[in-house]
């Protein structure tokens, strides 16, 4: 079969034919991939910045963002059989540790990271675990959704974690409003009561963001802090959710959240500073995110199937990943791209 | 191998020769039973009131209190080895299902009670899932710390759930001082700060609770109310866990909580009512308790590990089961009774 | 000053002249009262169910849903000024006790209950205390929306009380389209994902509630069990929200909540028992709710004024009250009454 | 009456006669004051670090530990009377703001800080609030447990924050063996069953902890996050709480927590940096504590009273302000230091 594979940190990977995976396992699911999304994260893969942490075998397939058919199942699996459409979520996890049974499993003790730690979905087939797999509703096309399985699952992880503080009347700021902040701001127009206002450097991105329903836009730049404080009676915001995508101005991020108020950090982890001064004398919490569990995708694309996410998709051949990778690396990919090795 | 075998219910269980279990199914175990205990619902299990609701095929294997060691996995077992001391959690549970993934795996929408719905621990053999064990400390030996797997861990699940509302200065009512509440007033000792306050009909039993550490006992009966009320400057206690076995007095159980107090009902469920309107004009919580998770189950035995849970046990063959049930069921069985089918 | 007063319990109350209430304590305010309420607890006042509890000294004037003005404050009160709109929480709290300053204000130990414990707001002035008051935003008019304060407060703090359990995909069962019932819906409608079920006897008032936006209506009866089952794929609603105004059924209600689900008890307190063997094998939590805070009642202002939140209201003259009650009590009155002492 | 008051930031503070204060205001309260401790937040408010923030009017009389005897009260006090023996909040508030009625007291928006932002209690006379007594129980002597009221305070709202978090068998780690952490070290003992390991720069500081209970000690420098890590099975701690009194090797206090786990910054605000990247991936939990609720403050009186949080205290003349100032400065101030204007 077709597979989009990294022989070296740095270089690009290349199209190639390689043998289809078979199941070994009573757990093993093989998928038709429908769709295969990509973001910055594989960028990072292909420097090598993950392979230092994770260290896996040369050459690997990419793809962390997967969605697609069931072809074949293990002697153990219940929950999916051939022919189900399914969204594949990012990590295999084992389902007996603490963090697992606790409902935890985004931290599971053995958790594997697909397309970074074993072979992802940029290829006609993927083999992951029946853990991993959530039905689609039959309306739901699996290249529509790929996304939600990483992008996706960290903006509703984080929105569902702020829930609490966010009463009528409150006011959430979205930081950045790329593929993540936008998801961010939907998940909180549909789940919360709290006025919404995006703040991003870009005109057209905010365009987007009143489109979709924020309730106030601001400019990135100097006098943002002061925008949020006037938008708010001059307290600050009650959460803060920092999708940002690039490091700068990280005093003033904090500076628009509230006394006792709620900072959301989201994302690959840009290399910032937070003043525990600040954070100490206000009470501020401070609460990195990652990814979401396996419930958190239940609900992501419970949501979808209600239209309540939106997503603006380009889909594109397997043949045509180098030139997709060329387009995210340069700032020209405005949508999420979808590899598309099983059309639908 | 030796069993204790329910032919029909209403009919004493008997103890006869079975064909050992075999391992079929990926995440299969076989545990040599040490400890199987006995409690109330084995009793119900006889009579045939659990029957009704699950429908096993009979004849079946009682017991649901298990601990042993491990003799054999399954092809996909890597929690436990053979030759492992574990503890069985009473329910066997799919890992899949939502509430299982949301570290609610009592609620398991597939969840299978051992020793009532399937083949259970009084035999010299034992076959359950690896998902169901708990591995013990060294020092703990498995017919010591059978019965924390059901009445030990409802308990411990009720006290944990109630911990939050315990601040120092609070007031807990532990009614019954038989054997759930005897554990359920050691993890109120070992896990909170608040006056704890023992109501048994029993002055023996009171006595044992005294030993135990409660701060008060209070003699079951027409003043009940009022010493409660006198021991809490006359508001009643924040909490009220209800571990008694017996029906009756169901409005005094009410009236000892305070305003906004929670009340949590343990056990295997007396045929008592609870007046909505003291409920709602109080704003009282009521709260249903029957089991507990695997990770409650890994805690208690951490607790009985560092001494902090103590159980009075008197242990028995495999043969004298008739003479233990006969025991228990005309109360003359004060402490926990468990079957030793195979020594250690 | 005119004034709606009770003089014996059973007799109707009567409307005369009595003094103007004046300012004596720090934190008195009086306010014209602009709309007076009237609700089922008003009949049960009249009727001496709420004098066994509370036992005031008649003569009594009665309303404790009120909203209007502020004309006089005392010495130490900060946080309205004359001429401010107001709704007036029924309760007047202490602001010093354990529950007060953790938050837990309907629990004040020194609670007094407007209209029922002390002289209510059918009259032209109204004094209260400043902790009891929420400033109105300019465009919502004490008249419309001087329900909210007692029987849109209990529903707004139930909804509140469930929202952690309603993800994407849940769903929530409202019992009762009367009053209660239309607050509670448009709150789960405001704040939740969940798909939302009213049940009641009367096709017109399901017709009000779809006409809200509900997702289903079930015509209470025979069926409606299992008709919430068919709704919820065999499980049952995660959560049920009780408002039923009417006791009966009540084994009805709780068989409609899944295993491990929350039934929420509201209202004015039906003799209702409620059986504790289903709600222990089915570990489902009873929580009993009677009022909100004054928090919850600024979030209900604030959902009313972004026109979250309609109200049914028809206002009446206070020459007019005993018709109204008259209408109330034969079950003529379908919106919500209220008194308007002083037009705005 | 005697006062020790600040007249130039940077000057050391006099000990002069100054005016009796008066009450004016229906909630003023007059405390004989009894034990008013220091801590090194006195020696910023000389230095001015804050003044900045707050600008209070010099000369101002210093002290934010207090506990005394009531002298005399306004005319709306009700919760103490004159000779009542209490411990004073650092913290007036309002009663009124969100906050305030949220149970969040120390984030009221018009708190103001006893000995910073108006008189504090080294003097004979304390002019304070209703709102911000907790009585004491009559074995207490105010001058024992003045020092509760600021740094005890912080060390136990931190403590109540991780109590979720720590279930038998999960490790804490206290950052620093000094005055705060001795009552963190003592609080986690008193109302947690998690395993808890000290790390200091003292031999001697730790020789203490462990003779309060610390489980395990371990000596601040290289070898410290490797330590951690050996007494956690290699995982790292479920929770650090760092009441560390100087900054230093702030990426080695995170790298001891667990992954997902939580790192609570307490005290004086450090100028410390975190490294988002690693909270980002790891999920940490970054939570900034500062100060505690009345409530608070009214559960560690109860400690205290039960003899489970232990102080070791040198009281001093009012005369002798110059010297302990100075001891504290100079490191040479081992235990707490009190001053008592009024001995009991």
């Amino acid at each position: 079969m077709k597979a989009v594979r990294l022989h070296h940190y740095g270089e690009q990977p290349r199209l190639e034919d390689v043998p289809e995976p078979s199941i070994s396992q009573p757990l093993d699911v093989i998928v038709e991939v429908g769709g295969a999304g990509l973001c910055e994260t594989d960028l990072q893969v292909i420097q090598g910045q993950w392979g230092a942490r994770t260290d896996p075998v040369l050459p690997l397939t990419l793809g962390h963002e997967n969605a697609g058919w069931v072809r074949e199942v293990g002697t153990a699996v219940e929950n999916v059989q051939a022919g189900d459409p399914v969204i594949v979520h990012p990590l295999t996890t084992c389902g007996f540790c603490r963090p697992c049974r606790a409902g935890d499993e985004a931290h599971c003790e053995r958790a594997a990271f697909t397309g970074v730690d074993f072979d992802g979905g940029m290829a006609e087939l993927l083999l992951t675990s029946a853990r991993s797999l959530v039905k689609l509703r039959p309306l739901l096309q699996p290249a529509e959704v790929a996304t939600l399985a990483d992008d996706g699952l960290a903006a509703y992880h984080t929105v569902r974690a702020a829930l609490p503080l966010l009463y009528p009347g409150t006011c959430a700021v979205v930081l950045g409003a790329g593929r993540l902040g936008r998801v961010g701001l939907q998940c909180l127009l549909a789940l919360s009561p709290a006025e919404v206002v995006v703040v991003d450097l870009s005109d057209r991105d905010l365009g987007v963001a009143a489109g979709l329903g924020a309730h106030h836009t601001v400019r990135a730049g100097r006098g943002q802090v002061q925008a949020v404080r006037d938008l708010t009676s001059g307290a600050g915001a009650d959460v803060v959710l920092d999708f940002a995508e690039r490091p700068g101005a990280e005093a003033d991020r904090i500076a628009m959240v509230r006394r006792a108020g709620s900072y959301f950090v989201v994302g690959s982890g840009a290399n910032m500073d937070i003043p525990a001064v600040d954070v100490i004398a206000s009470e501020i919490n401070v609460v990195g995110k990652f990814s979401g569990s396996h419930g958190d995708l239940a609900d992501l694309v419970t949501l979808a199937a209600q239209h309540q996410i939106k997503l603006e998709t380009s889909t594109y051949d397997l043949d045509s990943v180098a030139e997709v990778i060329s387009d995210l690396a340069n700032g020209r990919l405005r949508s999420w791209g979808v590899l598309t090795p099983t059309p639908g």
